[in-house]
């Protein structure tokens, strides 16, 4: 059963890093890194500057990228309100971005996206970072960690187009 | 000192529910309502089509109220993390409408608006209502609620250009 070769790009959103990188997926245990990198929002922009150049860079990545589908953690639990109202504004504006290209967008927790790359959904940050090197066939875990994450998201999708 | 007329528009941004209210302020102790209402997102939109909805719906109202500043409350409390999320998601979008508009934005605190209105920085929601209905000689506080608060908050940044 021949397939398309399909780009998956994982985003890892944060308040002032926002990670992100991209897997071409041809089939069950044929996937390989595409390209990975993190957008960092210089300390000076503040509201909407801060937004509107998230928006810039996450446009600038899906047009580099050319992704068939857009994969997003859902943030469950963080470090108090505040964080979570700032990343939610990072976040929305990468969902509003992929929903307005058209991009279809996905989601999974933290838990799905563990368990999807190293079988147990409490593994640690490092051992999650591990595994998307070895299954990307890379020497050591992408930097920065943001990156690995949302490596870690495009492979959890990878798994539910059939591994 | 006269001065050319402001309209100062105020969004209380939630996750299914934006009050949005505009106020014209013309000097010290010169402001009248000019418009307000309510943005509901239809329950069937998620996710991406929840903030492309978002964006158009408050897109439009600067289309009509043509406001000077835009006004929106910090939101510091909250029920849980997940609600921070997305209404962190909803105020992303606003604040950054609103920039791509060129149009000045301003937060305050909860206190600092409930202090401006009524005096009392940990005032009753029922209390600011009334008192926004009073200084603008409403009948009775605007409906819903949400319409209301973004009034308080527009009412709050009249009061830093001179009452």
């Amino acid at each position: 059963m021949p397939s398309e070769p399909l780009v998956i790009l994982g985003i890892d959103p944060g308040a002032r890093v926002l990670g992100w990188g991209a897997v071409v997926w041809r089939g069950p245990r044929r996937i390989s890194l595409a390209s990975f990198g993190a957008i960092r929002v210089p300390p000076g922009l503040k509201g909407g500057e801060r937004l509107i150049e998230i928006r810039r860079r996450i446009k600038e990545v899906f047009a580099v990228v050319k992704p068939d589908a857009v994969v997003i953690e859902e943030v469950f639990y963080g470090r108090n309100f505040q964080s979570a109202l700032t990343i939610g504004e990072a976040r929305g504006v990468c969902v509003l971005a992929a929903s307005e290209e058209g991009l279809p967008l996905v989601s999974y927790s933290a838990a799905e996206i563990k368990s999807a790359v190293t079988g147990n959904g409490r593994a640690h940050k490092s051992q999650v970072a591990a595994m998307v090197a070895r299954i990307l066939g890379l020497a050591c875990p992408p930097k920065p960690a943001d990156a690995s994450d949302a490596l870690a998201c495009a492979l959890c999708h990878t798994n539910r187009l059939g591994g």
